[in-house]
C-alpha cells in the first residue's frame, strides 16, 4: 500500500482527504498550525491552546463515523459566550487540556471519528505567521494576512515566530512517503506556512516520495492576482529552495459563465501557463454545483474540486509510480 | 433480570447509579430538567436548550468509557467566554441543536460513553422551578432556591411553570419497573422537581415496583435544618401523596468528628428518628474519605455514600423481592 502525505490546511485540502479517504492508501495529513482567525483565535488567546480549526478539517475530511457526528464537529453555536465557536474545536481544545498534549487531542477524536490516516500538526509549539510588507508594515497573524489586499503587491518577508521546530512525526511521515501532495489551498495562509517549520522544507526536499502540486481553482484578488500556475509553484519554490514537484495537477474545466462572474469580486480563474510542461496534468476536476436552498450561498464553495475526480488522478499517478 | 430505576438529579444519585451500574439489573435514571444555575443556566438562557448539567453527571456515573473520556465530559472551561462550561454539557447542548431533540442528544452521548442503563429526562418540555415562600415573595428557579437560607422556616408552595407533562418513556419506565429508587438528593432543588412534572407522582402510586428511599446524609442549612429522616419522608409525600415507600435505607456510619465540624456551616448530619419503623434498613454506607493533595477539598464530597457499600444494600433488597 502506498504511503500518501497530504500537506495543506484550511479548506483547501478537504477535497483531495475525502477523495482519498476511500482510495487503498497510507494516508497522512500534515496540517498547518498557523490558524489564528475566528473560534481558532479566541481559544488561542483565551486558554492557550494550539488552533484546532484546520486539524478538525481534515478529521472531519477522513472520519467514517456518522453524518450526525460530524455535523455536530463543525457545529457552530450562534449565541452568547460560545457565538461562532465551532464544536469540533471546543473538543480538540478541551481534551488538549485534559490530557495536556493537543497531539494526544488529535488523536483521541480521530478514534472517536472513525478516522482513516492520520491527522499531524506540523508543530507542536505556539506560533504566529507574519509578513512583512515592502513599506516595512507587519501583518500580524494569518488573519491579517488572509484579509489583506496588498500582498499581490509583493511583501518583504513571511515567518513564524517564534520559529518552530517540526513535529517529528510529520518529518518521519515526508521521510517515508511514497507520495507527497502539496495543496490546494490559501498560498500564504495555509500552504507556505507549513514550509516555513524548522526542517519541513529539507523534509522534502531529501524526501524519495514523488511530489505533487495541485493547482488552486481560483485566485485571490489582492492576494495571488493574476497568479498563473508557474506563479503559484515559483512561490512554494522560494521557500522550499528546490523546484521538488514531479507533477502538477491542474483542473481544465471550465466554470459556467455566471459562477466566474459571482466570484469576479473575490477573484478570477488560475490560468495554466505551463502547457509544455510534461509535469502538468490536466483534467476536468471540478465538483458538481451544491444549489443551496435560499440565497446564502457560500461564494467560496462554488468552484471547487470533486474529491473523486481529485481522487481518480492521484490515483493514476499513485497506481504509475 | 429486575428492572432499577433511580429517580433524581444532580450529585446526589451518582453514588447509586455508579454503584448498581455494575450490578445485574436493567437501569434506568429519570432526571430532574429543573436545573438553571451555572453553566447549565447559560446555555439554558443562551441557546435555549434544555438542562444538560444533571444528565451529563447520571451519563458520566452510567459510563463505561475511559477515564480520560469521563474526564473530558466533567472538564470545566477556565477563561473567557467559555469560562465555567463544563464540555459534556457544551456536547450535549451542541447535538440538542444538531439534532432538534434534547432526548437524541442524550442517546447518542449514551453511546458515545457507552453507557449502562438508559438516562431519561423527566420531562422534555422547557420549565422553571419556583417557590413562594410564607411572605409571598417568590424564588425563580432552582439556583435560587437552592441558595436560599429561608426554606427551613416554611414555604407556601413548591411547582413548576410551566407545568410541564411527563416524558411519555419516564412513565413507562416507572410503570415497568420492579424497584423503584428516590434519592438522596437535594430535597427541593433535585427530588421534588420530579414529583412537580405531570404524571410522574400518579405513576409511583399505581406502579407494583417496590419503592425505597434512600436519605440523605447530611442536612443543609436554612434548607433543611434539623430535618430527620421522617422529614424527609413527609415531605416528598406531601408531593406524592401517599407514603409508596417499602425500604428506606438510612447510614449508621458515624463520620470522624473533624469532618462534622468542617460541615458544621452547611448543615449537620440527619437523624434516623424511625428506628421502630419496619421499612428501614441501617448500614454503613460512608465512602473513603478522599484527601486530594493541595488544600483545594470540595466540602460537600467529604461525607459521601460509598457507591458499592449501596450497591450492596439495595441489591440485598432487590434480590429478596
Amino acid at each position: 500500500m502506498k504511503k500518501i502525505v497530504v500537506i495543506g490546511g484550511g479548506t483547501g485540502n478537504f477535497a483531495v482527504l475525502r477523495g482519498l479517504k476511500n482510495c487503498n492508501v497510507d494516508l497522512s495529513a500534515i496540517v498547518s498550525m498557523a490558524d489564528d482567525g475566528g473560534s481558532t483565535g479566541i481559544l488561542r488567546d483565551e486558554l492557550g491552546v494550539l488552533p484546532p480549526g484546520d486539524v478538525r478539517q481534515c478529521l472531519v475530511a477522513l472520519s467514517n463515523s456518522s453524518r450526525l457526528m460530524r455535523s455536530l464537529m463543525n457545529y457552530r453555536f450562534e449565541n452568547g459566550g460560545l457565538g461562532g465557536h465551532s464544536f469540533g474545536n471546543l473538543l480538540l481544545s478541551a481534551l488538549e487540556k485534559v490530557t495536556g498534549s493537543f497531539e494526544k487531542a488529535v488523536e483521541e477524536v480521530g478514534k472517536i471519528m472513525y478516522i482513516r490516516g492520520k491527522v499531524i500538526p506540523v508543530t507542536t509549539h505556539q506560533t504566529r505567521l507574519k509578513m512583512i510588507l515592502k513599506d516595512q508594515r507587519v501583518l500580524e497573524g494569518e488573519k491579517e494576512i488572509y484579509l489583506s489586499k496588498e500582498i499581490d503587491q509583493g511583501y518583504h518577508t513571511l515567518y513564524l515566530e517564534p520559529y518552530p521546530q517540526a513535529n517529528k512525526e510529520a518529518l518521519t511521515e515526508i521521510q517515508h512517503a511514497d507520495v507527497v501532495i502539496v495543496g490546494p489551498g490559501g498560498l500564504h495562509t495555509s500552504l507556505i506556512p507549513n514550509l516555513l517549520v524548522e526542517g519541513i522544507a529539507r523534509a522534502l526536499v531529501e524526501s524519495q516520495a514523488k511530489k505533487i502540486f495541485i493547482s488552486n481553482l481560483m485566485n485571490r484578488k489582492g492576494q495571488t492576482t493574476g497568479f498563473c500556475v508557474s506563479h503559484y509553484i515559483q512561490e512554494l519554490v522560494k521557500f522550499i529552495g528546490r523546484d521538488i514537484f514531479d507533477f502538477i495537477i491542474v483542473n481544465k474545466e471550465k466554470p459556467p459563465k455566471e459562477l466566474i462572474d459571482i466570484y469576479a469580486e473575490e477573484g478570477k480563474l488560475v490560468e495554466n501557463d505551463l502547457v509544455t510542461d510534461s509535469r502538468v496534468v490536466e483534467a476536468d476536476l471540478l465538483g458538481a454545483i451544491a444549489k443551496p436552498a435560499g440565497s446564502d450561498i457560500i461564494k467560496r464553495n462554488l468552484i471547487r474540486h470533486d474529491p473523486y475526480k481529485l481522487a481518480q488522478e492521484l490515483m493514476n499517478i499513485v497506481n504509475h509510480i
